[in-house]
């Protein structure tokens, strides 16, 4: 078995579990109370808030631990904007950051705040010119995550965070995927974390709040964690939390030049030996361990499934994948592909024997996935029956352009094709497939059901 | 040592500590995760829900794992709240909540709802009648816990969910200091649990919302447990918890019978033993290993630190050792005296000699705190400065008790003395001392600074 997916989770690391098991005796009771047993377990949490200062970069008093990466994420936003309520009401982000952020947004924006949203490249990466540009007047809060968690570009992070001291305007930086690479430089205000994102255990995140920052913590009051997090504090697992991101940390410098060769292998290879498949997210800026590509005419669940049946855990953006019937905004606000979409990101520690058995299993999966959905192979004839309109109606991601793929060998070159498709998918995927075919996308038209989108063969 | 404390939390159950070993292991991946690793721990969580929720009698369903118990009542009250909007905006609760439903309604207050406290008697029980009466036209949520955290009486909390249910209001339960001695009985709506109680971990708390009742989880979105718990699921934590309150319930009946006993040791010893002492709580309708009770002319914070340096950890109510400088809203509702005051819980396992050995102990720890403090001695001849005003400005509890206690007996039979005082426990102990010395209290007068309380000499 091979677990590829350390960006949803990674296993317990070692020293995390040696520090939990340590303070399961130690750190149990009450840290306010005045006896023996409550002074250990106090001792023990400001040990703990000092280690991860040190590893965040922050002083200890600027940092409480939360029951989660969300929680932290959901706090600071709310904390920040009802402390800036009278500078105004604008909450800035980047289009492609966690759903953390985004629900948190929602919130704001019912409650009749506004929200901007900053979009991204093909690469998806935010342009920090349009990041400050976009810190109009009446902004309270900017948020941008240090790496995106699907694709692993790195954002520009100190430069937004200059842009937002000149504007005076604070900035958060969700910093969940990359804080085990080492701490965020630049002059941030807030910055959430995840313990379970770097190999400490799950229940912990933390919030930093510099010096100087208003902050007012919303909902019922609680004298825990500097008023910031409500509930009883959860010391065995955030002493863990600190140590394995000492730990991870530690290793980082070299594991992250490992592991920047088993993906780079895993980018070159991908494109050499899997046809029609597209590799997304910065090439060079980005985490050292994740790697995303998407695979045309490829159902996302089914190549997972004929993945883990190989024996490798990784996860996908496709709109097939996740329920919901669209495709990940991250992909789509890149404008990339999402079909047949695989994120992988390799768990410190991975095997180079793993990735390369990966990267011998996954051209014949995704070659069945194909055969099972009459996808077209790779230079096939056109199919005999030639129709200026698809009907892709009622069909699900990935069938809309391998029908589209399937017919446009027998349209003249000049010619268009319409494809009538209700798959929200569809929408990002016939340009991706455009582009990568060389055709031309001419756009898309209103229709009875669904999008008619119009494509003209070009090549 | 002994650790005579488990109201604030429990030691880990070994039950507990094994179940989390075994799924740090097994429970780390993200359960929504299609993979192995992800089945796996959706396995698990499923498993933990079921046996939760077999232990709190209701449907795995409808109970979900929330970071805290804190948590779980602040989203139980903004949940429900929130979905009976249209009902209307008031919260009935007793005086003797927790912090934690105090702090939600305090929230609900400001945002422009109403609150109606429904006191107790001088057991800290809740009356069902006035409880019911407080039920007015508008009512969207009572609370009403099932047993006191402080003093351990036990609430009709069946009679509440009675009159609750014919009125048409959903009633949550605090079950926090209960549930490891068994479900709680009656026609609840909602319920709220917290693992480090029952020798649970820390960081796992349980919000149980039966079917039919309105609920609107508040905050940001999040797919995680039904929608009502933002967050990764803390899935090793959750399983110990679950295991652990199992266990604790499988030996609680015979448990609770030893600790009763233990208790009623305590009950008992302590009248005897140490002069100037008021047991208080319910006597017979209580949990059954905890017991609370306040000794005149004592400093709570001096005693604790006693205690603690003769190996026992317990807490106090009292408000020398709270930092607030009021003592406990618990025994402010009761009317009983706060000075000194002492709460003993005892874990699951306590052994009788430690037991006994508090009972050695306690007298001469409170003697010396009452002899530090200049205290009149149980008896002692009135001290010869007679005066009929008591100025006790500045001075903190216990002292303008003790400066009372000191010149009553110059005070001929009949006359009343006034004390001066500002520490806000002192409205609070004049009373209860005076109750306990067969002294008329006569009330309370503004003052140009604190308070003028009058008192007549009777005895």
């Amino acid at each position: 078995m091979s677990y590829f997916d350390a960006a949803s989770a990674a296993p317990l690391h070692p020293v995390a579990r040696e520090a939990l098991l340590a303070s399961l005796d130690e750190g149990w009771a009450d840290p306010a109370r005045p006896y023996r047993e409550g002074r250990r377990a106090r001792l023990l949490l400001d040990a703990a808030r000092e280690a991860a200062a040190e590893a965040v970069g922050c002083r200890p008093d600027e940092l409480v631990f939360t029951p989660s990466g969300t929680q932290a994420v959901h706090s600071a936003i709310s904390g920040t904007l009802a402390a800036r309520r009278r500078v105004g009401r604008r909450l800035v982000h980047s289009a492609v950051e966690h759903s953390a952020v985004l629900h948190a947004a929602a919130v704001h924006e019912a409650a009749g705040g506004s929200v901007s949203e900053v979009g991204v490249d093909r690469t998806g990466r935010v342009d920090a010119a349009d990041f400050a540009a976009a810190l109009a007047s009446g902004t309270a809060l900017a948020a941008l995550q240090s790496a995106n968690h699907e694709v692993g570009t790195e954002q520009p992070v100190a430069e937004a965070a200059d842009a937002c001291r000149a504007a005076d305007v604070p900035l958060l930086v969700d910093a969940a995927q990359s804080l085990a690479w080492g701490p965020v430089g630049g002059a941030w205000s807030l910055l959430a974390g995840s313990a379970h994102k770097w190999g400490g255990p799950p229940g912990v995140g933390l919030l930093v709040v510099r010096k100087g920052t208003r902050f007012a913590p919303q909902g019922p009051l609680d004298e825990r964690e500097s008023g910031r997090v409500p509930g009883f504090e959860n010391i065995p697992a955030v002493v863990a939390a600190a140590a394995s991101l000492r730990a991870v940390q530690a290793e980082a410098a070299a594991e992250a030049v490992r592991l920047r060769g088993l993906v780079d292998r895993i980018r070159t290879r991908v494109a050499e030996s899997v046809p029609d498949t597209e590799v997304v997210g910065d090439p060079v800026n980005r985490l050292p361990h994740l790697v995303t590509f998407s695979c045309l005419y490829v159902d996302g669940e089914t190549l997972l499934h004929e993945l883990d049946r190989a024996g490798f855990s990784v996860s996908s953006g496709s709109s097939c994948t996740s329920g919901t019937l669209t495709p990940s905004h991250v992909l789509r606000a890149m404008g990339v592909l999402s079909e047949g979409n695989v994120r992988v990101s390799l768990p410190a520690g991975t095997a180079e024997a793993d990735v390369d058995r990966f990267l011998e299993v996954l051209p014949e999966a995704v070659r069945s996935v194909r055969e099972k959905l009459g996808a077209p192979a790779a230079g096939s004839a056109p199919s005999p029956a030639a129709e200026r309109v698809v009907d892709a109606l009622g069909k699900r991601c990935p069938v809309p352009v391998i029908e589209l793929a399937k017919v446009i060998g027998d349209v003249p070159v000049g010619a268009t094709l319409t494809v009538l498709a209700d798959d929200e998918a569809a929408r990002l995927d016939i340009p991706a497939w455009c582009g990568m075919r060389g055709q031309e996308y001419v756009g898309e038209r209103a229709a009875e059901r669904g999008a008619a989108y119009v494509v003209r063969r070009l090549v």
